[in-house]
């Protein structure tokens, strides 16, 4: 950690599970920062009880001039907070899942706005500051977006303040973003949600007891909060369609050869090599 | 546990996880049971170390008579060994995954052999003897699967001897097994190395790097051995087909939904209940 911190006043706009880490990681780790939450008065209330930030207003248009805003809303609330910032803010990134959309908006913003998409991997499928944690960003990536144009001083700034918060920086364009993410992140959210409602739909509840450790790990993604899914698929439809209709294809491929053992066969250890490429290094 | 263990003799066929797990959790929990291990050399040494089996046979055709035996390799193989068993055989059951094609084959059994068929519930993706445990059956499913004609006696005795080992009996038809399971786990299963596959097609290592727990927990299933479900395709295709059918229709009409909020809205949040039905009773 570096001594001197990035920025001297962060606004975090929606504390709910990320931001509300977010000002619990700021509080820790770079405690000199004044920090402002942005959120109704039921959230602030509970947020002030923590002792997570300095001050508080209801909306971003109320904000008087910070180094850092961090909007941490879902994606379609971000990006009409973008649209409707005070015209002091300096610095502004996100917290959303999908980049290209947003930025669009923030390559638009006039001086000295400058706006950065940013993603920390890793969420967790409980939403809520109840659930919030100083530590939620230990080791995690988080993704910054620049594009062409973006000072690299900003894009520096920003990887220092999350590699302060414990988050490891890594940046790349919008497009690769969504389109990396739609395969890694979209897919299995999606995937878990249709099979959990599938079986959900076939068997009773009685039959879902006998359910073992597999279909409960398949299906965990599916207890996440909806609104945020929404936007992500509203944002990133085409990658995701993509996606899905590989997925789609994989599996009428195999429907078409559960009778063959050798296509059978490839298939399970193609799917074992992968998986043993993702679990490398994290065993 | 009851003092007397209901089968004086014990064999078991296959020493991998689950054979394995039997024969520790019999030496555990009904320490004056003789158990003969069946398996080749390599897997017997191994096995022997372990002071699990009293006996060891390379061959079901080898077996001297026993109370009770274990049939605990693949589907296809335990299906090829009831088909040749020593004529001296009592009670048969097997550990498969899929209870119709091998309950057939079963009822076909001459006296004084009696099959009805076992499925304990919840394995692992990790197989053979070293993940073996004597614990592995704690509190979980075992399923019987009668047919008509079959004794109640003997359903009895298998049920006192798995609840012995600390798992809790379950008896149903075979027909309602495998339909039940080609949902709760033959689907899961299918899903998880599908879209393995498509997403480490799709995406390079340093992306796979990206990835969060949702990708780990959603593919986890994929690192199963290929042999068990190869088996399991091939003895439950209708039932694993219609599952199938019925996912590939649900993403096709999520791919359709993508840009419709009210109908992804609809999606999640069922899938969020069924999860939660999922769940009741675990956490």
């Amino acid at each position: 950690m570096t001594a001197v911190a990035p920025f001297r006043s962060v606004a975090i706009a929606g504390l709910g599970l990320i931001g509300g880490s977010l000002a619990l990681a700021i509080r820790q780790r770079w405690p000199a920062i004044v920090v402002t939450g942005v959120d109704n008065d039921a959230v602030i209330a509970h947020v002030r009880g923590s002792g997570a930030i300095d001050r508080a207003v209801g909306h971003v248009g109320e904000l008087g001039p910070v180094d850092l805003l961090v909007l941490c809303a879902p994606v379609s609330q971000n990006i009409d907070m973008l649209r409707h910032l005070p015209p002091t803010t300096g610095t502004v990134t996100d917290v959303g899942s999908t980049k290209r959309e947003i930025a669009k908006v923030g390559a638009a913003l006039g001086a000295p706005a400058v706006f950065v998409g940013g993603h920390p991997l890793g969420g967790s499928e409980r939403g809520g500051f109840a659930y919030a944690s100083p530590t939620l960003f230990d080791g995690r990536h988080w993704i910054f977006t620049p594009q062409e144009g973006t000072a690299v001083g900003v894009v520096d700034a920003l990887s220092t303040f999350v590699s302060g918060l414990g988050a490891r920086p890594v940046t790349m364009s919008p497009d690769a973003h969504d389109l990396t993410m739609a395969y890694i992140s979209h897919l299995p959210q999606l995937t878990a949600s249709a099979l959990m409602d599938v079986v959900g739909t076939a068997v009773g509840a009685d039959s879902l007891g006998l359910a073992g450790r597999g279909l409960v790990d398949t299906t965990r993604l599916a207890a996440s909060p909806a609104n945020v899914w929404i936007d992500v698929c509203q944002t990133n439809e085409a990658a995701i369609g993509a996606a899905l209709d590989a997925l789609i294809e994989r599996l009428t491929a195999l429907r078409r050869d559960l009778g063959r053992s050798e296509r059978l066969e490839s298939l399970f250890e193609a799917a074992a090599a992968r998986r043993a490429a993702l679990m490398h290094g994290r065993e």
